[in-house]
């Protein structure tokens, strides 16, 4: 039984991160279709979607199944709830990136406007907490988790920048209220993506110190 | 200006509670799909689950708009950001209907199998739970909202229930493994959209109270 739990565990992580894998694929894609104005890889995102949402609920009845048959306790228990809650946030990240790559859509049909915010960068940032926080689940490795938790701050100052400079912008010029929300609205879905890469470092570090880092200030 | 903004948080009210009632009839429709073993109920809330999406990225970009060109303070910044929280766990709980409808599907298409907890029970539990943390939120009531918050113990309850009678079903019939975990997955669907109605209910307490019942024992 306990060697058949372990080749289960081992089958969900594997699961786990090919979701992770098409999710950070998505994003990916959904930002350079943003920034290259590029419609065919956003449409790309959109139709990867459904598939994003298979792999979710494959992953749920497995972790659902594990967690009948075996009735795991302590550290197995715990890595399972965790791969729940991931899998979750990761499903949730592909539906943001969806969002995104709606929003590209609707911008590379209209003329660019300027910003000086640097959504590439932000973008990047917010690429890096999710491969961070997948790694950090991967190697079990709390150290990285708090890079995670520590790189939030900097996506959240970026995202605050963003709606200072459309409104700047709005009140310049009412011609651009249109797109300049939906780019303020593509700096939201980044930032509710590095909430999400939050807290999957936040589930890691319980995972790995049966910690609850989300009731400390600070982290 | 602010008669400007009044008209657009009256129009944002409108704009959710329209999303809500697509969610309502959506959870409605899957669950009567899972129970009567309708195929075409659950085909219906699959295509339907677009029309959601789109309409949440209408809110959520007139929230954007709103916030950027008013500026608003106190009770009508509070009451915008419950609606881009409201409008969140709403879409959330249409993923989670398409789910239910999935699961569903596949169920319909195989032997039923017997189980000792009351599902359509649990389900009319959760679609009360929608239906009044939306009410909360129209009629500003904080009791109707903390009757959602007691509501999600008796939900939790059925679940935890539904888990042991999945348990006993799969030892003694290995046979109806896949099917008890599917339906396994409808009540952990039903337990998450409750937790969302819940969070729902919390944001309608913030928003009028100013209060944050999400960190205090018991709410």
């Amino acid at each position: 039984m306990t060697k058949h739990l372990q080749r289960d565990l081992e089958h969900l992580k594997k699961q786990l991160l090919s979701v992770g894998t098409l999710v950070e694929e998505a994003t990916t894609k959904s930002i350079a279709a943003l920034t290259e104005r590029r419609g065919e890889l956003a449409e790309e995102v959109l139709q990867g979607d459904d598939q994003i949402d298979t792999r979710e609920v494959q992953v749920e009845e497995d972790c659902l199944k594990a967690l009948a048959l075996h009735q795991p306790v302590a550290a197995d228990l715990r890595f399972i709830v965790a791969v729940m809650k991931v899998n979750n946030d990761l499903e949730r990240m592909g539906d943001l990136a969806v969002n995104i790559a709606g929003r590209a859509q609707y911008l590379s049909r209209h003329d660019p406007i300027r910003l000086p915010v640097d959504v590439p960068r932000m973008a990047e940032a917010v690429r890096s907490m999710v491969r961070q926080s997948l790694d950090a689940l991967i190697k079990r490795d709390p150290a990285v988790a708090r890079r995670v938790l520590a790189d939030d701050e900097e996506v959240d100052r970026l995202h605050g920048a963003m709606f200072k400079a459309v409104q700047d912008l709005m009140r310049k010029d009412s011609e651009t209220i249109e797109r300049a929300v939906a780019t303020l609205s593509v700096s939201r879905y980044l930032e509710r993506i590095a909430d999400l890469a939050t807290n999957i470092a936040e589930d890691v570090l319980f995972m790995i110190e049966g910690e609850l880092v989300r009731h400390q200030a600070g982290g």
